[in-house]
């Protein structure tokens, strides 16, 4: 599929509602739970989710749209939300996501875009030339990838519990 | 984590719920397309839960309660909701999984299982004995992992959209 903006909406603003319906009120021991050393829990990956909304994606199209490549981007801290978000409790992180999703849903929706905006080059820090209409398709990619993440760590947790179903359950090592 | 019943459900509950926020109105280009020749669209899916529910997880269940290891399993057939489905929308699916999830559930829960029971010895065609709580924790695997496919088919339309941010979107090459 080439990026629309109106399937990429589609499914950017169903992903605070996903992530609601898959985490509110669930027991801490599904998600506090991780991979191992330096992996997140689902719910790392809501406040990484959040970060992006406020320093990623929007911030970096509107480089794109008024600088286009004369001004690299701000390089992603991927690694942010352990301080940013420390004492927060994962309903408010949920709730905070949902907030920023809408806005900046609002912002793209509001700008229009045409197929020459779409078309405008912005400078990756280390990817270098990407499009406007590259970054918005890898938003949606994005979200997507860690509603896959938060589904495999949570299934990991019972991975010596299936017993030997492990042999059928690909998600267990993945 | 050992399996516990109240954890599993907490899980099970949730999944036609989270469907229906991800799939839900979503256009047919996204709940449509697969991973290419003899793969899974979202919609294959959605039916491939519906059997499970109707043909898998709960009969088994019973009968590892009823017979123990005296009578193997049916083998599931992974291809039947191609069939068993046609002309369905998938509208219709995720109400349909939603009711057989929510009579499952409450099967469950009404059998107000022991720890006895939980390791209760039944007999799979092809694995061999496994355990009822083997069973219900794989239930709950099988969701998750089939979330986080639907997930990564969604994003693998967007492959060639999303240009160089590729190389920082694993799921793409899952």
């Amino acid at each position: 599929m080439d990026l629309s903006v109106d399937a990429a909406v589609e499914v950017l603003t169903r992903t605070p509602g996903t992530l609601k319906c898959m985490l509110s009120d669930l027991p801490a021991a599904w998600t506090s739970a991780n991979e191992g050393p330096d992996t997140w829990s689902p719910q790392d990956v809501v406040g990484h989710l959040i970060h992006g909304e406020e320093t990623d994606w929007i911030p970096r199209a509107k480089i794109i749209l008024t600088k286009g490549e004369s001004q690299a981007f701000e390089p992603f801290d991927r690694f942010a939300q352990a301080r940013r978000f420390t004492g927060w409790s994962l309903e408010r992180l949920l709730d905070r996501f949902g907030e920023a999703r809408a806005e900046g849903i609002a912002t793209l929706r509001g700008w229009h875009l045409t197929g020459e905006q779409l078309a405008r080059c912005g400078r990756h820090p280390e990817l270098g030339q990407v499009t406007l209409s590259q970054l918005l398709a890898s938003w949606v990619v994005h979200d997507l990838g860690h509603i896959a993440q938060i589904s495999r760590v949570m299934a990991k947790q019972y991975t010596a519990a299936v017993g030997p179903w492990k042999a059928y359950l690909p998600v267990l090592t993945r």
